[in-house]
């Protein structure tokens, strides 16, 4: 595999060097005095990239999906209803381990090209006059279609229904790219992942969780012993972890809140809009579509490409890799074969986002699909030229 | 904290510097085509390093507690009779684990200086004449106590109990640097991290299960999604992955087996006790002894050093910590306080060794311990003298 | 300064994981018994790369321009007449190098669009009817300029003169990137560094000296020490180095030597023609022109694109760098403000290269030059993706 | 090759870890226009470290001998007469390499197990009416024999003659670990490299020039122009370099004078007192001698042991290197076969160190060379344990 092309995958993202450097980290001792005061400073600003000063966070060695399974483990009771939006594989994938687990789903089927519906959400919890509904569920950037839900509106939809649910959020692809605010929407639980905005490799699972969940897991039956917060708040209290902790990924996901806080959240976010919308005028210039059907749901850390009819998605991808040695997504669930996905997220130069545009023409080329050559990279080029270049505290550590 | 002096807690180990740079690796997509046949070649070898060729590998992105998880979940009902040894900590924490999962562990108290008691297993499962007891769990090598069991003669004694419970078996801080053999002695699920004989640090949970488990499998009825057999199963099978894998720990366990199986287990296993019995007449020489009961359950991999009357471990391994910038571990459970490990699994010189003999006994000299300085020194080096010393092999990857 | 995007200097260049990974070694002793034989391997490796199977090796810690120095000093004798053509600021500074070390140099000022001569070399050879001139230099590659000379028409020209002159020449930008020939091209002394086709970081001169300048070496007076031939030879022979060797880079240099010739060397010097051809085009596509006033004499290894009047050369490659955190070369001598050049040598995949031409182009629109967004890149990919790609082996260890 | 036993050559040194990263840099541009101010403030960092505020600072791509060879190329003429005392191979070295360079030089021959003879020296300048002498050499630490020279002293002499000779001090392994005070010693050219105090590999000479030398090199007129003073000066003020930097080892240097002035240049000494008089215990208890002959002489950072009368020096470094992967310094001149060396310089804890003293002392039993094991272990492990500890700056970038 060619290890000096950028990949153009929705995570793990490219890792910028200090990054890579902070996790070679020789052997260090996990019960080392110094371990409380560091994992503390660490829970505290992640705290600050979720803007979610009043929650309590749990990093568990895993995968996000290891972090959605810790969030319902924890918080809910075997036969508990739960209601969730199904428009792509991830929050579908979400569904079935609720299933796995014994839960009640009641699902809202949605338009794959657009967000979780806050509108049938609050008609859903209006309908729920008996309050069994523990749990909303809300994926806050579809990874496989590149549509972004608006959580604050589905915040709304549920004070609107007057329900007290609890209001669960994936935010494995958007948190620390996009805007995200735990606090003011009301999120009880939210769960990323290392690989994504944090630009590190797979490996650790964040759970932010705020009082009404904590309150829950006291009362929640189902089994769990690796993923249990109980445990965890437990030893970490008392200076140690309740097994061994991945202590290079921690020390790498130090740097990259060091490195989030130091350029500014705000900045962090108006650099993946401005990789994205490069991408985004490539797309329109190659005569294409874009999976989300509306610009307010445009994700800003992946793009979902609608191949024309007879164009195979599947291909391509397999193409671009075999003959140029660059990743890119697959299309996923009812746009396989029919679309590819760009990954733009984590610390991306704009030259590097032309690296790709450039690559995945040549390969649309190769395959006979209707393109013209340079005319994406063209469009991007016009788009990032015009713009406000990435904030220089962003370059100086890319 | 100091980098450059090695570590001796019972893992993670000192990583081999060709094992660091194989994880030192940018981004590279997790859904090339290479994948399958990399990870099937992975799973072959390590298969071949814990003797299993018959068994079934999965390799989850967590720790060694998520592997006994994933054993337990994924072949066990709700309300199923396990029988226990408990005679350390990692036991205890394994029969913790069960009852959480509302399993009904019957445990067979042991000293805490000896190993788990094959006579008493033989016993328990005589007379379960209704045969409830679904499996038996022993643990290797108690990393709390430094102290091994007999697994042949675990399988020997249910065998001659005449009784078809499964065998689990916690090999965390045994499999790699210990004699096993887990289709010989006919163990059912085996468990192991990454971070201890492989020599990479935490992340991966090893979970090996040969036939009659994964038969039991299809019947178990215990909540899991993460830590799933099939869905693990389904998606190597199709080239992908339930999640996002842990890309870099997954090279560098491809590295580790080359190594290991390059130098020759045999060899390896020998390279532990050489290191191992230098650390052992050190003790002795120190006038002190070891937790380990008898000679012929003495770990190769960690030493539990019981301190006189009056002499604080905590103590020690903080100062030595504090003064000399080394890690040892600390006593745990019933030797809290009263002892001290030195871990010596992995890769590790005489020479690295003898600095952390040196060191400790400095560390004891300073807390007026009754120690006469290089006294421990003098015995490992007369040891290291006259034996062969470690593999070519080994020591050119060191 | 960023780090994630590539460089399109003519040198350093962007090294390959895996070069990085091989001088990323901790100390080790540059007096162990290993050391002569792994010398030696090098010493050979590095004459296949030369075509130089016949020559001595000498390898210094120290550039290029130590090299030459080297050559220079142990070859040639106070008030030694030597002959040159200078037509770059390269094949300049070797003129001067010589004066400085009281040579008497005569120059044959060449057209700096074109390369060195043959012609004017011969009717000057023919001139010295005496037999005075002691050296013909020769610059390979003019990295001023990207022109290329040939070298096997000096040759002939040297030979049709019938003068035993020997002939010197710089390597420095070509060797392992282009065509070189060292023994049938009859060239006596070759000089080159690391950081060029052997894609590592500055630091190791290497010297290439075939019998005839050897024997000269016995008779020359020009004081040196650091650079003795002799003292080179002498220790290595027996096992040692005048002083402390450049390890790593040692290491490095036999890395590349077998990635260059496990690739085979005319599969890398078709892999810089592939690349560096894109490059012509997309200068060609922008309405520029390109330095070299000929097909056969542009250089595969850097490429000097001459700017439209009034558009500042020295703007363009500051402006890049600042806007873009991208690194090209400014025009030099002559072509200094006028010119701006693109290095495109060592292991660069056809996607990095689309990448610094689509990134050049938004900085040349950026200052209002006459430039169409996207025509270049667009030039470059038609013709990358209609030839065939990188050999494989190169894309593997990129 | 081990790569986990630390060396105990006398440099290149261990590198610390965070050393190790610094140079573990991708290419970056050397023309980038923050070239000039960080080349600047590295200068400033070394004079301080040098203690040489009012000298000018010249870094060449090369060894420690490459700065000796610029420090006599730039500053002398063809014929000039120079002083030195030969008292061990490296000041022998100098020597030769003047006489290469046809200057005249005056030997004072000293006692090898002695320093260079201030008495002497002021004797041959005094004797030297006509004020031939042109420059008196000094090697501070003969990195051969262990043994420090008075530059206080010699300077003196040199005054008390009332000679106006310039001094020029070998500080190779010396400097950043041993007091060193250019400007007040009245030292006019101090030369040095990367691999020694500094702890990075080989590959920088590091040349301080005072304001006497910097005149005479108006007039000096020996050949150079690798190692050109005036070269470096100009094209350093223009932003530029006069060939390609080691740009990594550049970012190492700067590295490494943060650390050493953050620690303290008095605390840094202290500590190499410390571990070095370990070491001289150790020899003492081993029945064995100090090279140096008296105890204002021995060395901090190398101690050369004088081996019993038919114990071989070469043969116990070759079986220590063979048997346990570690690394010593040979005997050298006059000591050949008769000595060996332990180098401990640069960043080295007390544990370390006692790795290195357990294990030459296995490797010294194994020849049957009259040693009782552990003897030296002890006798430096009771000084390591009641002096204070490294300084904690030392320690945490260990």
């Amino acid at each position: 595999m060619n290890l000096s092309n950028p990949v153009f995958i929705p995570g793990p993202t490219n890792m910028p060097e200090a990054i890579r450097k902070s996790i070679e980290l020789p052997t260090v001792d996990h019960r080392r005095p110094s371990f409380k005061a560091e994992i503390e400073r660490l829970n505290d600003d992640i705290k600050k990239v979720l803007k979610a000063e009043d929650a309590d966070l749990f990093l568990f060695p895993a995968t996000g999906t290891g972090g959605w399974e810790a969030a319902i483990a924890n918080t809910l009771r075997a036969g508990d209803k739960i209601l969730a939006c199904r428009h792509g594989v991830f929050s579908n994938k979400w569904i079935e381990m609720c299933r796995g687990f014994g839960l009640d789903v009641q699902v809202i089927e949605c338009d794959w090209r657009g967000p979780a519906q806050p509108a049938l959400i609050q008609q859903a919890l209006e309908a729920d006059t008996k309050g069994e509904i523990r749990a909303v569920l809300a994926t806050h950037n579809e990874t496989a279609t590149g549509v972004k839900s608006d959580l604050c509106a589905i915040r709304r939809a549920i004070d609107a229904a007057n329900h007290d649910a609890l209001f669960f959020v994936d935010g494995v692809s958007s948190i620390a790219s996009m805007d995200f605010r735990m606090t003011e929407w009301g999120i009880d639980v939210a769960v990323t992942g290392s690989q994504k905005g944090f630009m590190l490799p797979a490996g650790v699972a964040i759970v932010a969780v705020r009082e009404r969940a904590l309150a829950a897991s006291k009362t929640a039956n189902l089994p769990k012993f690796f993923f249990d917060f109980g445990q965890m708040t437990t030893t970490i209290a008392s200076g140690g972890y309740p097994y061994t902790p991945p202590t290079q990924l921690l020390a790498g996901l130090q740097l990259a809140c060091d490195m989030l806080l130091e350029e500014g959240l705000e900045a962090v976010f108006d650099r993946h809009f401005y990789i994205a919308e490069g991408v985004r005028r490539a797309v329109k210039a190659w005569g294409m579509e874009i999976c989300a059907n509306s610009h307010c749901c445009e994700s800003d850390t992946v793009t979902t490409v609608i191949l024309p009819e007879g164009c195979d998605g599947a291909a391509l991808t397999g193409h671009v890799y075999e003959r140029y040695q660059m990743s890119f997504g697959v299309g996923l669930g009812q746009f396989a074969g029919k679309a590819f996905r760009i990954g733009h997220l984590g610390l991306l130069s704009e030259s590097q986002m032309l690296c790709g545009l450039a690559t995945i023409e040549m390969a649309m080329k190769d395959l006979d699909f209707p393109i013209e050559l340079g005319s994406g990279v063209a469009a991007a080029q016009a788009w990032y030229c015009r713009e406000m270049s990435l904030s220089q505290s962003a370059k100086e550590v890319a």
